[in-house]
């Protein structure tokens, strides 16, 4: 999968996708990450990509210019198959977008900056509209090292375990059970006895069981798209999971 | 504002802070920001900083106490208003939160890693939880870099201008309006006319406008929070705005 970021900042993404597991799927050929600089596409010799707003109001605007240059380009060399724009306007990026963007193969994502882009650009040349949240950020870098990082994880080879994207939070609708390592005591507090007790079925329903307690606390809304049985067996993930200690 | 962020990845975070705003704010004295090393805490010479989950299944779970010994090495150069830790089981970051953590002083961020932090941690020490999007990350990293960046722009004096911060989305309940910039016609495509008119009174009338509608269009769920006269007067901090046109 090939993403090209579109960005006035490409600095800022420069160590986010040169660790951990983005930069491994980069290494094993799996993803490609491309940083493309707004202001090579600047309109004079200044370097201007942007300008203020019509009708005034304090914050520049990016001027279309750069951008549709940019994104002409690109273009020209092969197709892409969404123009993704990260705006807090957007509809709000959530793991089914991740599963969905996954399949995809060459991926635009333009970052805002200051008040954002010419709104003809999401006319002309924009095919999807994310935002992370409902909170501001001072451009689209991080929304877009976010989207790179959840859809990159995705992408069959990328993790060492297949399985362990699968029993993450939200994949089947569940925040994930409380996890425990060693020491067994620390601090006077004990790990479960379940989880020490080597019997898997046991464990299984009794993560189940803390997955749906934690989520019918913190997350109730999450509960009401999922399917009845889910209240009832075991996350089928899970049960099929070869413990390993 | 002293954000004290600790990771096991500190290199993923380089880049982010040292440009842009956040940079801006660190230069002007406004913010600090402390990269620990997790591995600087390991238990064992060999640099261990997780281990395998009791009760089996993939990934790895970071041990409790390099942690403590993080964070209790912090605690005795200073108080900390909160512990946060960045988990996607925690309540949605958004900017109600955003403004809330920007009146603090001294807060640490705590970022997971492969399946999280052992749980005894989080009844230990963390005072709360933040989760950035209903999605998966590799890591709490990315979910630190956008709560540092959303909450240092609202410190006084980060913004150039600030207004700029009160007419973005989410700090009224409503998604910004569209904007333009020059050229005035591009592509056809013609700025709205009353953008052009200097008729200030008229612009914001027409911006409360788009920004309702915009809101009732693509996120509905916004307005249910808000004061009823703000369907019918022009938002106040755009009022106050001095053109710059």
């Amino acid at each position: 999968m090939r993403f090209d970021i579109i960005t006035c900042q490409p600095e800022l993404l420069v160590s986010p996708f040169a660790h951990s597991i983005v930069k491994r799927a980069q290494d094993k050929g799996l993803a490609e990450i491309h940083l493309h600089d707004l202001r090579q596409f600047a309109i004079n010799k200044h370097g201007q990509i942007d300008d203020y707003a019509f009708g005034g109001g304090a914050g520049m605007v990016l001027r279309p210019e750069p951008i549709a240059a940019c994104i002409d380009g690109l273009r020209a060399e092969r197709p892409y198959d969404a123009i993704i724009y990260l705006t807090p306007d957007g509809p709000t990026f959530r793991q089914a977008a991740a599963n969905r963007l996954s399949l995809l193969q060459n991926v635009i994502l333009l970052c805002g900056h200051y008040k954002g882009v010419d709104e003809r650009i999401r006319e002309e040349y924009v095919t999807e509209e994310i935002s992370i949240g409902d909170f501001v950020l001072s451009g689209g870098e991080l929304g877009a090292a976010v989207v790179v990082d959840a859809v990159v994880r995705l992408l069959p080879g990328v993790l060492g375990n297949e399985e362990s994207a699968l029993s993450d939070s939200f994949q089947d609708n569940l925040l994930a059970p409380p996890v425990y390592t060693r020491p067994a005591e620390w601090r006077g507090r004990a790990v479960p006895a379940i989880l020490m007790s080597g019997d898997t079925p046991k464990v299984e329903d009794w993560r189940h069981e803390q997955a749906l307690q934690r989520t019918q606390q913190r997350r109730p809304d999450l509960l009401a798209d999922m399917p009845q049985e889910a209240f009832e067996e075991p996350r089928k993930p899970r049960r099929r999971k070869k413990p390993n200690a």
